[in-house]
């Protein structure tokens, strides 16, 4: 007999998954090897930027009240009473109507309060010694870089589960963490099942299918900032695939499988997670593709019983193995980024339930458009290929016309959402 | 004296470097280590998708004919005359009201051209025979997968020069690609000049900052695609920065070097261009921040001489250094994507350059909002973590209010544009 599974709303479903997910280990590494990390602690500014009052540009460092008069007609002189490079203090005190050489980045000396630009003074010597003339009068303050002015000492620039972009790495430098502490990735286990499925390498065979699935989540695993460790691909032989996904447990912090997770008859995985003891958190979600994907624990791991249709497993790992994988990862907006945009397609027939359209993003004049990016059958692979989005259609009643406002799940974003499944609902304007 | 430079226009100086970028070398690697690497050839579809009729569903497969009259009140029964798992084909020839249990996925057996869902049959057995009982009638192709409807044979499904995705390596695998030809990495040469410069690891001292630019564009680098080859920080002294270079050189695809580029007594790189021999493609450009970022090419290899400034180091290798490293990498859009947005704070003052404000983008019911993302002076570090975009705003009289449309450059962006640079002008529209 078929078993009747009862289907529970994709939001329902994430909110039991990130029960069990949780923060994992941190470790240290250098910072040449950080990008696209995780922080997993704050980046705090441990001094003033800039830490002292500093020239933005390569000039004269002067006192401004000695300007005052200076015009064109009337340039004013001072003597240069030294020259600071980029790195090197200036020992004494400026006095009246003398300047200071400076350079880009260099520390204002003690007396004077403005910067003129080198490209502004005509320089002159007389009698070995070196002077500027200068044509118009400048306020106190003028060209200076103040202390703190871009960062105060203290400020929390990024917070622990931030990405590591190259802003972020330059922060890390300003403040000397020569070593990061990032979150560790967790090891995702991935098992691909199903008797159909042939090695990459080898040739088609009548009924077979290469095994695409498992790279696919490989590649997945690692865009959402976790480790992979394939374990490899299995018959639909109940007790190969058991002994296999019970070994796999000790070894990863959660894993993945694809296939076997159906009502037919070598669907093996309810058998196999009821024989481990794992505690099933749904295995039914009112969503198209990916309705039959099942999430386990079992002592707090997580298991996740991805469809075999390849666009069903793609859509099945974005919501409910990243946001796992990132919570591992300290961010503390693990789920994907949900937008506005403006339907590019038709879509007329009614569906029961919420279907993720795999859509390509683009723009109009700044004005977000999410069209399907291509054959959109649950196991269809070429569509996943262009797929920078999931147009969320909200199942109901009636169908969807080209140029409603519907909600999209942004795929290659790095920045995610803290809760995007509230109110999904159809808004029906043009 | 002061060198006088005349500054040229953004998309003159990024179209001359263009000249000299080329395309890059090809590698073969293993799929599992192709995401996030560029494909050195199209992928090209070896067989259809899928590659014979498939069901998509668990069910029976049947012939269309023989339901014709099926009802709820007078179902029609059909003998079970085998069963297919996943991989396997069904050997005979299916008779008149005879049907075959299916697994999702297997091949259609002969004979067939309908399948019905598990759920929606009665099975029973009489005298040790299988029969289920349908109470609808289908149509011919009802629940059929048909052969080479995801794909056909022979179609280009991405082209060289292709970031792979997750969904592209479901391609790779799809069609056979248990290794993928893909670019190379460039490498690129990365020096740090300037006496200021302490180590990452070092107190801070007067006058002193951390060398926080060449870990900056290591990550820049690899967002970009390239390969890395840190070479270390040098003092401002003419001789160890010229043997520097002139060493590195011969080791790096590309070297990008930072500071010592400006009209102070201590930038060294032009002087040490001119003693190269290099060929200096421009020293000045019409922008802010970076208009002192000069590229020279040797022997066709391109030298990139970035600001000491922070963000104007970050602005001069994104608008620059990237579409280099993306043209080795074979792409065909390696320069920043450009769209439109709506402003997100005024910029009263007008600027007679055009300036790239480091700026971070949101949506704002489906519309592209850009606010600079924070303290945006060009030695500013701070606005660099959150930036996502630069804004340009065109050099001229006037000044730019909240609300109007602006040309953006996404910075976190895979897809690329092939030419942003054209008709870069402001537009008043509110």
């Amino acid at each position: 007999m078929v078993e009747r599974r009862t289907p529970i709303s994709i939001g329902e479903c994430v909110r039991k998954v990130t029960q069990y997910a949780k923060n994992g280990k941190k470790e240290t590494i250098s910072l040449e090897s950080a990008s696209g990390r995780f922080l997993a602690e704050d980046l705090i500014a441990d001094h003033n930027v800039p830490s002292f009052d500093r020239s933005p540009y390569d000039g004269f460092a002067i006192r401004s009240e000695d300007t005052r008069t200076a015009t064109s007609h009337h340039p004013v002189s001072l003597k240069v009473a030294g020259e600071i490079g980029a790195g090197m203090v200036f020992d004494g005190q400026v006095g009246a109507f003398e300047a200071v050489r400076i350079m880009t980045g260099a520390q204002i000396p003690e007396g004077c309060n403005a910067v003129i630009m080198l490209e502004l003074v005509n320089e002159f010597t007389e009698a070995n010694q070196k002077f500027i003339e200068i044509k118009r009068s400048l306020n106190e303050g003028d060209n200076i870089s103040f202390e703190g002015e871009d960062t105060t000492k203290g400020a929390v620039l990024a917070k622990r589960g931030t990405y590591i972009n190259p802003g972020i790495t330059a922060l890390l430098a300003t403040f000397g963490y020569s070593n990061v502490p990032v979150a560790k990735k967790p090891i995702v286990g991935v098992l691909a099942t199903g008797s159909e499925l042939l090695e990459v390498s080898e040739q088609l065979k009548p009924g077979k299918i290469r095994n695409s699935n498992a790279y696919m989540i490989l590649s997945q695993i690692e865009r959402a900032g976790g480790e992979f460790k394939y374990l490899g691909k299995l018959d639909d032989d109940f007790d190969s695939c058991f002994m296999a996904v019970k070994n796999a447990l000790s070894e990863v912090d959660m894993l993945i499988t694809t296939g076997g997770v159906s009502v037919g008859d070598y669907d093996y995985l309810p058998a196999i997670y009821d024989k481990l003891g794992a505690a099933v958190l749904f295995n039914k979600v009112a969503m198209r593709p990916g309705s039959v994907t099942t999430v386990a624990q079992m002592n707090g791991k997580l298991l996740f019983g991805l469809s075999g249709n390849p666009s069903a497993c793609y859509v099945g790992f974005e919501l409910f193995a990243r946001p796992a994988i990132r919570i591992q990862l300290f961010n503390d907006r693990p789920h994907l980024k949900r937008e506005t945009a403006w339907l590019g397609e038709d879509f007329t027939k009614p569906n029961p339930f919420t279907r993720l359209i795999r859509g390509s993003l683009s723009y109009d004049e700044g004005r977000l458009l999410a069209s399907p990016s291509g054959f959109n059958k649950s196991g269809a692979v070429s569509s996943l290929a262009t797929a920078d989005a999931f147009i969320v259609l909200p199942g109901g009643t009636r169908g969807y016309q080209k140029g409603m406002a519907v909600d999209v799940l942004l795929l290659e974003d790095v920045q995610g959402s803290e809760w995007p499944w509230d109110n999904i609902v159809p808004s029906y304007r043009m």
